[in-house]
């Protein structure tokens, strides 16, 4: 079972194209589009936000994924989120997804749609058609072409988000091994919570495998990489994470509980682990990378409020922002994340990249060298580690840093 | 049952007197500690964090509260939180308690103890004590006695915080009406959530009420007002909120259940809510309140969830304080609250002084006046109202703005 990291995102995968334009939605002198297409069909799964309010290429895609099961292309824009637009956003996505459908000579129920950006506003269908138009005969299956997606695809990200991995499987016809192909994209800054998988992440494959396995790795990998993620608290409505296998390695399919599956669930938590501490990283106005582990919970999700709860506290993520050893914080928030624990027998590090110092132990704050501290603090990410001497359940969160331009981001976003 | 409010905080009620002074616990040139005394027992009642860290003043006042049910007089300190300070901090309450019930001639256990401040570093014992000692001959039923321990009680609080009101009662002895008084203060700032009642805050009467019924009113009354506020969703280690009623005014013990306990539930609801709000206003960093009412809910408790989660988001304190109309954010917060609802029917308004906009219903978000909303958003006190139209029920939370000085305060906090 050995993952390799690659160059690319998500036209590492063969038979996957890509390209993007800038169709002016909201923003200027930049893309803002992006289209994927796979040569076949391929099995699709995905995860959506949880909010009670869903954006109408939210509902879009769920349809697609829950009954059609089979994709083929996938559009997005960046600028206007199409939702809170009622009938008449739904109505932009049946459009879009006719007119690409047209295009490209695939069914329309065939084509995903992703959007992001303010909440409100209809879309521009001339824009977006128009986008369309000039995507389509640019499509191509350069890492280039991919790269270009994932920027076209940005918000308020400050850096395009992509990873890849590559890993072998028995060949189809039994004739040895086959060389498989699983990348990705996404984009999120603020409006990222645990709550649901994230902004919007775009994964391929050329692994053959079904599709109710595909969403059933898809669903196991999520609780653990996109799920473990704050910026801010916030579930956004928009937030869609889908994974398009097009069966073109020409491996043998992949089966229920066998050795190929632990081995494509590893390649997909590993590309999914990575864009998820991407997105972290840069969350708005970020500075720093927060990550929380915690280690000998009596049960896994336990393990999972705790190390959320802390990476979702604003107090800790303005004490990493100022570079503040204020260790209490980090114990607060682990005693209101939901979960009961003899704070008496808990211990507390904070783990640089050369030491680690032990911020609390025994039912007390521990003196601590404050320049140790400090360096440690300055490193780009900054982790805290807790021993809940409970069990052996473990499991870690990232977040990121608040600081002053979050609030300056957030506090003029529609202008 | 009329309620008026009056001039004074913990004061206001007959037999309560006040003192504080500067014991140099952590800040120089100002009050720091305050001491409340009744010169009769008092029936007791509180609620406390539900933060499973609780610091050692919580444990000393949760026993004698669910033990004793008697007290007599409150000692606070400002700078220290006495948290995650072990055997050591349960010590430092004891000695606390046994200094001041020998100066005041009153049982160690009548003596309730709170804290506020970093946690982590233990009580100063020795100033601790020196400013009890400094407090005892000082103590007076003056207004301005209990509007200085106010102060002495605030941290990073901008103002300080007391309301009092007046309410008759029949007279014990049948003969017509006494005149019978509730005030309190309160402290809060940061770490301010709606999962427990509050920071600090301490509420004096001279009503006659047996401590069973107390305590009922108490919980009753905090429900909505203390927990539905939220500054920055961070549950403290030492919230901590206590009533105490020495039954001087002379009234008829309130009796479960009848008109006299209303009256008295109704004037416990006017201080708290008072505090709360001050204390939502007064929230690190804040330039704004915020207030979310959700209307026509299908329960109380979903009304209050929904309230809650607008007045909780991020984004949407952000664009508080940006005075930016981007009403998607109140509807996604809304989304997210964990309540089902049905987006089509629901409608959400921004309330100002003299006009109400509309900014979103039929599923859509509404154009309105871009110059009129941020002439409503520019007021001191923003108001949201959303119409569920599910059931009657409503609830309204409280909340403040995402500043930079909010980051600034608590990336910083220690220093």
């Amino acid at each position: 079972m050995k993952i390799e990291i690659i160059k690319g995102g998500v036209t590492a995968a063969r038979g996957f194209r890509a390209a993007c334009c800038a169709a002016g939605i909201k923003y200027q002198g930049r893309t803002d589009m992006a289209m994927l297409y796979s040569d076949a069909p391929c099995a699709v799964a995905g995860t959506f936000t949880a909010n009670v309010v869903k954006a109408a290429p939210v509902v879009w895609d769920r349809r697609i994924v829950q009954d059609v099961k089979t994709a083929q292309a996938v559009v997005v824009n960046a600028g206007i989120a199409n939702a809170a637009t009622g009938a008449a956003g739904m109505a932009m996505c049946e459009q879009t997804a006719a007119f690409a459908a047209k295009a490209l000579g695939v069914p329309a129920e065939y084509v995903l749609l992703g959007s992001t950006g303010v909440i409100g506003p209809n879309l521009p269908i001339d824009r977006i058609t128009g986008g369309v138009a000039a995507m389509v005969p640019a499509l191509s299956d350069s890492l280039e072409a991919g790269t270009a997606a994932s920027r076209a695809i940005m918000t308020t990200d400050t850096v395009n988000k992509e990873c890849a991995v590559t890993f072998e499987l028995p060949a189809a016809d039994g004739q040895g091994a086959v060389v498989v192909r699983l990348g990705g994209m996404s984009k999120g800054s603020g409006m990222i919570h645990p709550n649901m998988c994230t902004m919007l992440g775009y994964i391929t494959t050329d692994c053959a495998i079904d599709q109710a396995l595909l969403q059933q790795a898809l669903s196991d990998v999520v609780s653990d990489t996109f799920n473990m993620i704050s910026v801010d608290g916030d579930t956004s409505t928009n937030d869609t994470l889908l994974v398009l296998a097009n069966g073109m390695a020409g491996n043998r399919p992949v089966a229920a509980g066998s050795d190929e599956y632990r081995t494509f669930r590893e390649a997909l938590f590993t590309v999914c682990r990575a864009l998820a501490i991407m997105m972290a990283g840069d969350g708005e106005g970020a500075t720093h990378l927060m990550e929380m582990r915690v280690v000998n919970a009596d049960t896994k999700e336990h393990a999972r409020m705790l190390a959320r709860s802390v990476v979702g506290s604003s107090l800790v993520k303005a004490m990493v922002f100022g570079k503040d050893a204020n260790c209490g914080r980090v114990l607060c928030a682990l005693g209101y994340a939901g979960v009961d624990f003899d704070p008496a027998v808990i211990e507390l590090y904070l783990v640089g990249e050369r030491e680690t110092l032990c911020f609390y132990r025994d039912g007390c704050v521990q003196a601590f060298d404050e320049d140790k501290a400090l360096e440690i603090l300055s490193e780009r990410a900054v982790r805290f580690r807790c021993d809940m001497a409970m069990g052996d359940e473990e499991a870690t969160a990232w977040g990121c840093d608040l600081t002053y331009d979050y609030v300056k981001i957030n506090g003029d976003y529609r202008s």
